[in-house]
């Protein structure tokens, strides 16, 4: 397809594509003349998963270009390209902190992982930011007063599993590992906002249940 | 309490205390001479959620305001109280969508809603920041080519009215009514980050006992 049939199925601006191209968050499209191109069904994918990232996970054209990398790597094993996709994504902005009560969130967080047997989260906790993210949230929590502890958190991060095992199912029905990776990155980051506003939909709801209006 | 014991006890810098009095973010202390005033457990209190809803939720100031306005009618019945500090919380950012995507993700919405036999959240769907919240990322999701419907969100939705139940539970052993909200409020901003970074460490966990490294 040309540009302007990749910008209309895409719902993306023909000068806002351009600049995708430039920035290298697009392929180039095969050239057919000086000054034509065409667009494949990758192109179309790859322009949807970045407009994600950019106008619904908020990230710098810098991080997005990031994420597409581990995404493109097929030398990693889709592990390995899934795990460092998710972790070139933002996590949440830091607050300042006291050490102390960074390590003993940090404690806490440990005895949450080993409660859980999440071993594999526990290996790569010194150069993992959700862990980071986890540890940072918790000692907020605690900093302000709220006496969260692994206990607290369990059954939390039981449904967070449960949760994930759904989105990896949904992973798996993607035809190859390029879009099964494409998939949970896109998924993780479209999935954010829809988790939220479902956990207040349900808050409201369960509120009603218990208290009246 | 004195304001420098204040300070020392929330880690918020005098400076910073000093701008949220300013800014009715906190009640004034209350007066023992012309250029002191004694701070109590409340202000404590009040303090760590007003720095909750600025360093880790990111509201702006006027946001923040209203949120403790609602928090403090209590004219208002539990139920409203914590159903309008809720909505006044941001939302996730909006992508532009065509009408007819919008249109088609309120339909699927809707199917959910009923599905569950959320009543409460069908009911207030024409002026609800979540529902509002749910349809737009539903929309882009689908905008972008993924196929999601209600049947596909119907089992994120049973998780996280079981995490919202965890969080009402947790609520309820707050003392007073003004409590419980400040209680409700504060947990969703701060739970949000750490069920963002739980999730991720699932699906990590789940990927690497599925396919290895």
């Amino acid at each position: 397809m040309r540009l302007a049939e990749l910008s209309e199925r895409s719902g993306v601006p023909i000068a806002t594509i351009k600049y995708y191209l430039r920035e290298g968050l697009l392929p180039a499209g095969h050239r057919v003349s000086a000054t034509t191109a065409d667009y494949d069904e990758g192109h179309l994918r790859r322009l949807r998963l970045v407009r994600a990232l950019i106008q619904v996970g908020g990230l710098p054209v810098t991080a997005a270009r990031e994420v597409l990398r581990h995404i493109d790597d097929d030398s990693l094993s889709l592990t390995m390209r899934l795990g460092a996709a998710m972790w070139a994504l933002p996590g949440a902005p830091e607050p300042d902190l006291a050490d102390d009560d960074v390590e003993a969130a940090r404690a806490e967080v440990d005895r949450l992982l080993d409660s859980l047997g999440w071993q594999t989260a526990h290996d790569l906790r010194t150069i993992s930011p959700p862990y980071r993210s986890l540890v940072v949230a918790l000692a907020t929590l605690r900093r302000l007063g709220y006496d969260w502890d692994s206990a607290l958190l369990r059954p939390y991060a039981e449904l967070m599993h449960q949760a994930a095992v759904l989105g990896i199912d949904i992973m798996e029905s993607a035809p190859s590992e390029s879009e099964k990776v494409e998939s949970a990155v896109a998924g993780n980051v479209l999935l954010d906002p829809a988790l939220q506003a479902l956990y207040r939909l349900a808050q409201q709801e369960e509120t009603v249940r218990r208290y009246g209006f």
